[in-house]
């Protein structure tokens, strides 16, 4: 072949393979699915006692392998005077902050600090674009992360019709839009999965749907409701289902001593396979979720998933349930990675809401040991690893909970325009992330 | 122009475009200098408390505005157990991984775990790659994380020839190198800046150098002595500089009250400009490096520079202490980020050893309070920051100080070779990119 040919054909060769790479770098920015994976209260330390405790200090959890990290910035705003921070966020001005990209103040639901301004939510946007939805807990799936996808109220204590009170603005007799668990049945997104069945079995109180409970209105309004593992596995795409699982928050899947004053509990190994069979696991329900949206040849979807109790146990001061909460979610998070990985397109977010209390400590000695809760753990790699929870008393009553702290979460995310993640950011540009990968910026 | 004659050049563009891009890949990993920067004992909390008080929760540090951001663990070995972990590192341990690229026990300076083998270090490395040297610290030079550098003990402790019973084997007698003092000036780094004069002034009992002082022996292998900012000013480029500027750690750049027991000191504001004026800041003590290290049409450099008493006020419970020395050490990342800017082939790595017992925590009320000790800060934005020191008992004796925790601290990165630091890491991997960036691997 004569050699000005062959030039020729080089670039060519090289001309289409920069403008292939300029091509994919105009769509980086757009996604066709969205998941969004949140560990409440799961800051670094979480994230490190579940890390060392189940695949040893030089191990890698699946949140740990994403390719794009980064540091969000948590802290909420005060609510008499919102130009001002307050240092340490709840999980309801958490959520908000990336569900609208609006800070507001703790216990907000999607409303703005100081009035009750509704803000959009990124759930609401993404179904304005055409793609399905889907919202899962491991909580009530009215508690302030899934509510802050599909609700607005000023209080995220306004779960059910019959829990309004702190919400006069909200309620249907006002005109409002009623409770959490009415809205989200309302915003008819396409999966909701968790627990919180005794929210949805409060009885309307607006003249329309008087004396109906909030099962019968989804029911009415074309939702399968499910009640267990087995009848998850049946449901089919193309009718809206709600998934709930147990009456209050879903059951644990670990179980351990309670961390303890000096000398502290344990050594302990915890004990695994707790969670109750009828109820699935965070993982199957991640699975069921993804084969319900993502019908080929269509829209793709929107999808939250919350590991909701490891907050919860940190509150507790409960290290083996917290850490199997964590493992779980993670197990969520590796279903979510296979999809991405075989279908072109998806955008994976794994962060948290918040930090929490959970300190990993040198052995403790009479000498010197710190005050707070503490438990001595033996990890699968057989070294000991002791945990500290030091924010609250180590006494008193059962509400003396340990309390989030203010430090930033890591954000760590795979595919189209998971780059923008990279370095120091606020948890409100989460947002703005995912409303640009489903084209609404 | 005729179009064939348009497309042609059109993909001539195209391909010189290419390939330049596959050159600048290819060039990426080297750089002609790096600096790396640890703050010790700078965890996300520790950071997240100097942001919010001094630029504000919505504010950025300089260490916030780097592209690149990784996530590292921070683990040491048992040193009876090699194979095993010890979850929460000491700084000397933690030093060591990142100068060797190998993990080792607590205290240990540069030597393995169980044996007392010598690991070589990244300075050993740039010195035998060309590159000259500089290692900066604002605690004593013989201190954990500058020893690592440019020693190799199997005891921390072994900072000067007076100091060195724990370490038999390395004593000069026995036929070793000696304290670290002595081996910090042998390695002839290019220049050492730093507290500790007590160490260098101590005699020497080898033979050949009895009754000379370290200080003394560094002048004879051709070092400039200077102890004050003054003469920093005036040091020249090529000789080496040992900068001694107080007998032990350098003085704090601000003061306030320590923390205290519920509820609490403050509400608090710090009191800036402590520094003792004959003493230079971090900043100047980087900005002089820079100036002797870096001369043009010669072989680039390694410096590393620690912001050391971020660790120490840390253990002390000194909330503002510890804000001033993290602030101070953010003016010194600024002076090396505006050097990489005006220096392209820099390299410029900004981490820590481990975190530590700070936790920004919600308001502490009489119901809801932690044991340990507490401040109320009111930050340059106006808004309350509580911080907590939870660690050890709120009590007891002057050497009954907080400690360090297990969690995975920021890395984050500017410059050829950055983008490996994307992702969670080990603190040993942060070796291989420096080595990686000195041609060395």
């Amino acid at each position: 072949m004569p050699t000005r040919l062959m030039g020729l054909i080089a670039m060519l060769l090289c001309c289409s393979a920069l403008l292939a790479q300029q091509d994919a770098k105009k769509s980086r920015l757009h996604a066709r699915n969205v998941i969004f994976l949140i560990g409440d209260g799961m800051g670094e330390q979480e994230i490190a006692l579940a890390r060392n405790y189940q695949v040893g200090a030089a191990g890698r959890l699946t949140m740990d392998t994403l390719p794009i990290t980064g540091v969000a910035t948590t802290y909420s705003l005060q609510e008499n005077d919102p130009a001002k921070p307050d240092y340490v966020t709840d999980s309801a001005a958490g959520a908000t902050a990336w569900t609208t990209g609006h800070k507001t103040s703790n216990g907000r639901i999607s409303t703005a600090a100081g009035t009750n301004a509704v803000l959009k939510t990124i759930l609401e946007i993404a179904q304005e674009h055409g793609y399905r939805t889907g919202n899962i807990t491991t909580a009530e799936l009215t508690d302030a992360t899934p509510a802050a996808l599909g609700a607005h109220e000023n209080d995220r204590r306004c779960e059910g019709p019959a829990d309004m009170a702190r919400c006069p603005q909200f309620q249907t007799s006002a005109g409002g839009p009623g409770s959490i668990a009415e809205q989200l049945v309302d915003h008819k997104i396409d999966v909701l999965l968790g627990g919180g069945r005794q929210r949805f079995e409060q009885t309307i109180t607006n003249a329309s749907l008087q004396g109906k409970t909030v099962v019968a209105k989804a029911e009415q309004l074309g939702y399968r409701i499910v009640s267990n593992a087995e009848q998850l596995k049946e449901a089919e795409p193309g009718t809206p289902v709600l998934g709930l699982f147990s009456t209050g928050n879903m059951s644990l899947e670990w179980a351990g001593d309670p961390a303890a004053p000096y000398p502290g509990s344990g050594p302990q190994r915890c004990r695994v396979g707790q969670r109750k069979p009828e109820e699935p696991a965070l993982a199957e329900m991640v699975n069921t979720a993804l084969r319900l949206l993502a019908r080929p040849g269509e829209h793709g979807f929107f999808l939250q998933v919350e590991g909701a109790q490891i907050d919860k146990q940190a509150h507790a001061a409960h290290p083996c349930e917290q850490i199997g909460e964590t493992v779980a979610f993670d197990a969520a998070i590796k279903v979510a990675i296979a999809f991405a990985a075989r279908t072109p397109g998806t955008l994976v977010i794994v962060t948290a809401d918040h930090g929490h209390s959970t300190q990993i400590i040198p052995q403790p000695t009479p000498a010197d040991h710190p005050e707070g809760l503490i438990s001595a753990l033996t990890t699968n790699e057989g070294a000991p690893m002791y945990v500290l929870y030091g924010t609250n008393e180590a006494c008193c009553k059962a509400d003396h909970i340990m309390s989030h702290t203010g430090v930033p979460v890591r954000v760590t995310a795979i595919g189209p325009g998971a780059a923008a993640l990279a370095g120091v950011h606020d948890m409100t540009d989460v947002f703005h992330v995912m409303a640009r990968a489903l084209g609404a910026e």
